[in-house]
């Protein structure tokens, strides 16, 4: 007797792509067959699909829970009703918090869900190192030890990208303790092409997940990586690019990062699903890359295709394919969703890393700009945000300095960085690209060091929004000129929250609308502010230690005339 | 430096199905760089590929070596000029015979030559167990054992496929040992179907590599099984349906047992390439499936793509890709083969395992069919064998009893089996479907419990080739009415031969020959042959113990008219 059929369903073949009328039976977490209507053994309990489709459950290749803002419980808790059943996360955001202790932590937390998540050991902590502090610091041997951690999968997106095609002897060191494992080797090298592809491809490395230009999504691919495509890489001409070709690579449809409010407005891996096939992805290939090219990437041979013996990781979609409109979700022969909502109760809040955030007050001087200049005009570097994606521009601003302060409040956005891992570092740099009234955010959320980051037109406004967030211990706070208007918690480490999910989710939103409103128009408003500090990502970012040339991985000047 | 750079040739990308010109550097064992041509550093030595395609070298998921009658460092030499690198054998043959110990044999001697040679676990030893007597028995214990040792990747096919469908504990056993160590299971299902289908799947087996019809073929691969194709699967039906999909899944083309003189004469995967082209399989598709997808089959994540990294398994090709015209094969970055040959010596000959001929001596009365039956005529059980498969159908004929010994000779062929492993069992069983001449065939290589099998239309002829076999301490021998005109001598387990390869060779050729003008008019002769006694492939065989029914997995009579 088997435990659940699955009847008058019509199963999707991520093998051949052909619907066919089956009904499904589950035996404990397993497939027990994939049988002709009406055949095989009685079960305990039928589900009747009512004419859906039966797909795998979904699988993500490349992401960090940290980005949700929910920890792995209540993350799995969030994204399973949209149909993934499988992550691979990247802990590197937490890690740079909080060190081996936290990696720990996020895998005993992700074991308690019907969710599998999986762990790839951060390559990169801190992302620039020697350009930036983190909480934390993985030298080759910490990394050696934590791939051999159970629940360890991979080593995650080696980021620092410039430093391995400079040949870096501490990544390459990295990158060869894992690829002695003979673990995955997972990538990061936005727009990296030619003979520098070719030397990071050399150290082992064989996927990326950043946006390229169409020629060199289709170059990477070419040259045997998978590609893994987010949805910002999910543009007409990208996927078009990739489905013009003889044939089509291996691809995995990812998340990367996706905050709570957008899981919760838009979905998951299935929001993803749909917006590759608005791309031009045919509905079939966009299955294969959610379901069956990540279960190979993954290697868990156990799943991506609805096959007796496979794990009964199972989704019942309502309408066509193309609309990856998740119903029923099955994960392990359990049913944990329907509707869209989560069939078992809400996990309980945790709240570890508590404190991390070192930083004992706010001073009332605080985002003054002090700069050992004569008095008098000066050009600065700026950084220039657009409103699709997180590429950078260096651009220049000319502001006055009036004894040894820069005047820049009513002439432009500032964005400061302060080390909040126990060192004094600060650093700063005006913002172009936004129109923006007055207003602040503090962030500590903000990769991949996790500093305590503040952008605004007014100090008064940076100050309210600094104090707040330091009241949370930890979290995101937006303030427009009368005050502190959104406030994100993330008391977890300063990165995640230690709420009930649903205040994840309307902090989040209260966030991101608070930024529109302020005058952040971006196609992701907090992705593209908390990036500002990642510089490994093109092409003028900023750190705790001071602005970076990301392609040249080296300093650049803070101040563009002469005298400094 | 690098050590080899391939220049002015033009790499086939089994990602994309590109072609493009570059340069592949090669240092140590593997790839250090795919980049355009002239970039990178220099080498120390310059191969000049002439505007010939670069691909990966071929990747053989399902395989015996023993079928090609020689050991696996002489099989290495003999298929390294065809393109092929890296094998996934299935040693059923020989550990059928000589047990454990040739299995180590085989890996170590596998471990001796520039070819990656991969091990599976021979899951069905003997084939039928309870219904044969090979030179070995595994149980479940045994196979957990095996399944432990370096060199082992799989458990190999699971031919039994009426037991496990039956529900049969040792082979639900064997499967789960291996399942519970994650490890490849690979099937041997032929035209199995539905619920039955569904059942075998159900204990985690997920490939097939027999024949089906174009409908089963479809069925398999919806079902998540990795179908593999033979040669004999090559037909324009099966793989028009398979490219008739909506999507084409994961095929491996490969080669399963291949004689040496096929070899020689026809090719190996190269060979195989080019019968799926012929068969309407494109080129680039068939390009994949003896790269990428075998690589991935087998869990090699370090080939099946040239690119950075990967192991440098190369081969330059003549003329078009659908030719698989194999010029140049290097495998871990040495050159090993050049236009059709190898290029290092060939390897020196062994012989273990000889005396596995248990057989004192030929008697006289040797292949009198005896049996207690009354004078007159007698319906018997035949079996029919067809010109172009391996499947035999039941069929009848009536022959004369007199004082108890039926009265065969002149009137049909006659197939006898003897166990050779140290018992004295023997069965017998007429065979129809061939017009033969005087004359007989016996062989110690005889699917897959390698007994004692002779066939013929005297026993004259018959008792000469079992002489000639005896006197060779194994092997094949076939004769004509003036007596014995082909041998082939296997004395390594009376399935492998302990001659030069092109002994082999040669010996095998003639076989072949010699069977044909004997009147076995067939695709494949000696495969047909030898596979009368393989009582896990439909529909009616013989085994030492007599006539098995295969779907039924039981005895068949031999006597169909009343009083026996």
């Amino acid at each position: 007797m088997a435990d659940l059929r699955i009847a008058g369903g019509r199963v999707v073949s991520t093998f051949t792509g052909e619907v066919f009328d089956a009904d499904v039976l589950v035996t404990g977490e397993v497939i027990s067959g994939v049988v002709p209507p009406g055949a095989g053994p009685e079960a305990a309990e039928v589900i009747d699909a009512g004419g859906r489709l039966i797909v795998p459950g979904f699988i993500d290749a490349h992401m960090h829970v940290e980005s949700s803002f929910t920890t792995p419980a209540a993350f799995a808790w969030l994204t399973l009703p949209r149909g993934t059943t499988t992550v691979l996360a990247d802990p590197h955001e937490i890690v740079n918090v909080a060190g081996k202790a936290a990696m720990r932590w996020m895998i005993q937390e992700g074991a308690r869900s019907p969710q599998t998540q999986l762990w790839g050991v951060p390559s990169c902590v801190p992302a620039l190192a020697g350009m930036e502090y983190s909480g934390a610091h993985l030298d080759p041997e910490d990394i050696d030890e934590l791939l051999g951690w159970d629940g360890v999968s991979a080593l995650a997106e080696v980021m620092d990208y410039r430093a391995v095609v400079a040949g870096d002897q501490r990544m390459h060191d990295i990158v060869r303790v894992a690829r002695e494992r003979g673990t995955i080797l997972d990538g990061h090298c936005p727009n990296l092409s030619g003979e520098e592809l070719s030397d990071y491809l050399a150290t082992g490395i064989d996927s990326d997940h950043t946006k390229n230009t169409p020629e060199v999504a289709v170059e990477k691919a070419r040259l045997g990586m998978t590609v893994m495509l987010q949805e910002k890489c999910l543009l007409p001409e990208v996927v078009g690019a990739l489905t013009a070709l003889p044939q089509l690579p291996p691809l995995c449809l990812v998340t990367d990062d996706l905050a709570a409010d957008h899981i919760a407005a838009k979905g998951h891996l299935d929001h993803i699903g749909r917006k590759a096939v608005e791309a031009g992805l045919p509905a079939l290939d966009a299955l294969r890359a959610l379901t069956w090219n990540p279960a190979q990437r993954l290697r868990k041979y156990d799943r991506g295709v609805v096959a007796p013996s496979k794990r009964a990781d199972l989704l019942l979609l309502d309408g066509e394919l193309a609309d990856f409109a998740v119903h029923t979700v099955i994960a392990g022969g359990t049913v944990v969703a329907r509707g869209g909502t989560a069939t078992y109760p809400e996990p309980e809040v945790t709240h570890p890393f508590a404190g991390s955030v070192h930083i004992a007050e706010i001073d009332p001087d605080e985002f003054r700009w002090r700069l050992d200049l004569p008095d008098g005009a000066h050009d600065f570097r700026a950084l220039q945000v657009n409103p699709v994606d997180t590429y950078t521009r260096p651009a220049e601003i000319r502001l006055e300095v009036v004894d040894g302060e820069v005047r820049w409040e009513g002439k432009v956005a500032l964005l400061w960085v302060r080390n909040r891992h126990g060192r004094p570092n600060t650093s700063c740099v005006p913002v172009l690209g936004m129109d923006l009234a007055e207003g602040a955010l503090t962030t500590t959320y903000a990769h991949d060091s996790h500093n305590f980051v503040t952008l605004g037109t007014s100090r008064r406004a940076m100050r309210a929004t600094a104090e707040a967030v330091l009241a949370d211990d930890g979290g995101v706070a937006v303030a427009h000129a009368g005050g502190v208007v959104a406030r994100l918690p993330l008391a977890v480490g300063g990165v995640m929250s230690a709420e009930p999910t649903a205040e994840a989710v309307a902090g989040s939103r209260r966030v991101r609308e608070a930024l529109e409103a302020w005058g952040w128009r971006h196609a992701n408003p907090f992705m593209s502010v908390s990036t500002l500090t990642l510089a490994v990502s093109p092409s003028v970012k900023i750190t705790d230690l001071g602005l970076v040339d990301v392609l040249a991985r080296d300093w650049t000047p803070q101040v563009l005339d002469c005298c400094h």
